[in-house]
């Protein structure tokens, strides 16, 4: 095995009893990376002389935190001190944004190789889209606005990277990779350094390869309810199945994948029920894109207004111009349903519910790179400001892989994580190392 | 009168009809500001030359906006690509940003003469107090946490200034330095690029000498209410004077402030009745505090965990060690609270109000720099996320400036201003460009 190849626990472990340096660690992720790049393009900028300089310097300093060495990509709308943040955008190309973001001075404190930036969708929005392809099957999208961090991991090009959503743009990206995502409960993150689009949505998330690389990286930025998170029996968990809203566009076979994980969770202990959610959840999807357009219109503005305007994609132009005819009215509408519903949703929690599970896209990532997929199944959550994990759970009748996302009331992250950690083994039913086909993928297939 | 003395207003006519130029109007700012900072100390950053070789450079640019050559400053804890961002901060000392704020890039493009960085309390949250003095007292803090912005314009150094407010920051040394100030609705302006502290509360705001100094720049920002913004006559406008729950902490002339400023608008004609508001707004004043310091936890966390953790005032240590020990269920309690208040209070306007006009402060500036004053009548509002206008009224016993503010509805910003407009001849009444004394306190000093 190549240390490419460890999870982040594992390298961790690795590490700590210096039976692995960190320059091993870089210069194998190097190599993986330099075979891999010129097909899955996940990575807008990597500097490898520095990666391998920053190694050795991490060799020379004991370890402060088990984050030490790992392999960390950062999605190019989150700013770098040492290396460009582009955001896929004409206007920035090379450009220094001064500082780090919160988040990657957070986990560099904490010791974290910052191998590079990766690539986006323009803004983490609309318009460009990222040139990385899906590194289960390149024909196809890794999803987006991640597409980089979401490929670069299910690509084991890297440990751990951050990515941010919006609408949906972490959470789909996991199921499209195969691997796992964790979008906090907006706020629980300072996203200060990421490019804003919409102040009651952008969440900074994060990807790794099991449930306790995302709980190495969760300890670090010290969520609120660490100090109460209690490991997790499966036995009796009362999990709540819910098709969301959008069911109707979910293809046959991730409708299956649902209900077999919902399966495979009772089969190991768990109490699955199907939840119903208030009416009112139905109009969450139209809210979210409400407050994301109504919000993105101050965002984009700046460079709206500056000479490199032609440098935008419409889509830009259009956020900015108002083509959706928002009014005051209607943003405050949508402020207050999804105040509402977080209320409602947040209640339900306890003596019949523990975690709702529910799906992380309507299918595999679609073909091509026109589309980063809909992010149907993600953006009411995002909304809610809930946290979600998402969890592989097979594949489709092409092999590409589906995943599950787990949810959570708000600030209970740590919970939630814990929740995961007893879940995962069960949904995720790997065959050396491969997901398991499921019984739906092998009837469609027969 | 020099051109320092202009109103941004003023100004621009004068820009517009070449009879000012930017370098003129710079040159006279620049010597006001070099007589003045010995004292006031307002400003953490000034180039001298970098500002007289911008506004030449205007000078040979046709205007495309009313600010083009306006002079402003902006609050230290915003970015700026050309100039220092320090925060008032041992860490940040001489810091350079990369970027551009957004609000910054948008007054730029507009052709703004940005002067300097104005001094600012710590991170635009507490430990270290501005140097900025009261220029109507010098031994009077100007308020903050945008101290040096308040002082500044206070000081007819500078026309407008940015500054930003969490709990109180804003509107409360617009009143200690008898200007005008707005604080938009949470979110109408992008705060990319500004210091986070709670991203639920920060927000962007600027100071004028006037409202229609607010105007220039409100304009500017395109707010969503923009096109639905009305004229308004003082004659039959609605006016809900409200105490606050703060009420018993303010001085007794500063009560009388709030009732002369409501006996004023009823004798140019408006409606001005008591409004009361239900048991749970007394709430939000607590609920504020759990919120900002809830999430300011992870706003600090990056230079906590860093190598200069000892550069940081006790009160970021305090926060992020979370040592009022806020837990998820407060923090969601608090959430819940002001979404039902923001909905309670934006349904209240309509047919029998129109305007809320309240306390800006529970007095006038105190004596001394230890503190900038008290947020009491402030927190609640940022909370709400409604905009807020402050306007001077008249002043204290000893001289000093008071001020009340206008209240309206979420995303009214425009609207808000157009009654500011309006109310603001009435309640602001000037003798030779004095504040005229309220009659409490003539007998206050009798």
């Amino acid at each position: 095995m190549q240390p490419y190849e460890l999870t982040a626990t594992e390298a961790a472990a690795l590490i700590a009893a210096r039976k692995l340096s960190c320059e091993e660690l870089a210069r194998s992720t190097l190599a993986r990376i330099e075979e891999r790049d010129p097909v899955v393009r996940a990575w807008s900028y990597v500097d490898r002389d520095m990666v391998i300089r920053k190694a050795r310097e991490l060799d020379k300093t004991p370890p402060a935190s088990p984050l030490h060495g790992l392999t960390f990509g950062v999605k190019d709308v989150i700013q770098t001190v040492d290396m460009p943040t582009q955001q896929n955008s004409a206007l920035y190309v090379d450009h220094q944004s001064g500082q780090d973001a919160a988040c990657v001075a957070v986990v560099r404190h904490s010791g974290a190789l910052i191998v590079g930036k990766t690539d986006t969708v323009e803004f983490a929005s609309g318009g460009r889209m990222a040139a990385s392809r899906n590194p289960h099957n390149l024909a196809h999208t890794p999803g987006g606005s991640s597409s980089g961090s979401g490929a670069a991991v299910g690509d084991k090009q890297v440990q751990l990277a951050f990515g941010t959503q919006t609408g949906g743009s972490h959470i789909r990206p996991a199921a499209f990779n195969g691997i796992y995502g964790i979008k906090p409960t907006h706020g629980a993150v300072s996203r200060e350094g990421a490019k804003n689009y919409s102040h009651t949505l952008d969440t900074i998330g994060w990807y790794g390869r099991c449930v306790e690389d995302l709980q190495l990286v969760a300890r670090e930025f010290r969520l609120l309810d660490a100090e109460f998170a209690k490991p997790v029996q499966i036995k009796g968990l009362k999990v709540g199945l819910y098709r969301s809203p959008a069911w109707e566009l979910a293809d046959a076979y991730a409708r299956e994948a649902l209900f077999e994980a919902g399966r495979r969770l009772e089969a190991a202990g768990a109490i699955v029920t199907e939840l119903t959610l208030p009416a009112g959840f139905d109009r969450l999807d139209d809210a979210q894109q409400i407050v994301m357009r109504g919000e993105g219109r101050g965002a984009f503005l700046p460079d709206y207004l500056g000479p490199k305007r032609h440098m935008l994609a419409q889509h830009f132009l259009d956020i900015v111009g108002n083509s959706t005819k928002i009014t005051p009215a209607k943003l405050v509408a949508a402020y207050d349903l999804a105040a509402e519903c977080r209320r409602t949703f947040d209640g339900m929690f306890g003596a019949d519910l523990d975690v709702v599970l529910t799906p992380s896209s309507p299918g595999e990532a679609p073909e091509g790179l026109s589309s980063s997929g809909n992010p149907v199944f993600n953006a009411m959550w995002t909304l809610l400001n809930v946290p979600c994990v998402g969890i592989p759970v097979g594949v489709s009748p092409r092999a590409l892989p589906l995943g599950i996302q787990l949810v959570g009331p708000r600030y209970s992250d740590s919970q939630l994580l814990e929740i995961a950690l007893a879940c995962a083994p069960a949904i995720h039913v790997k065959q050396d190392g491969k997901l398991t086909p499921l019984k739906a993928e092998v009837s469609a297939m027969a």
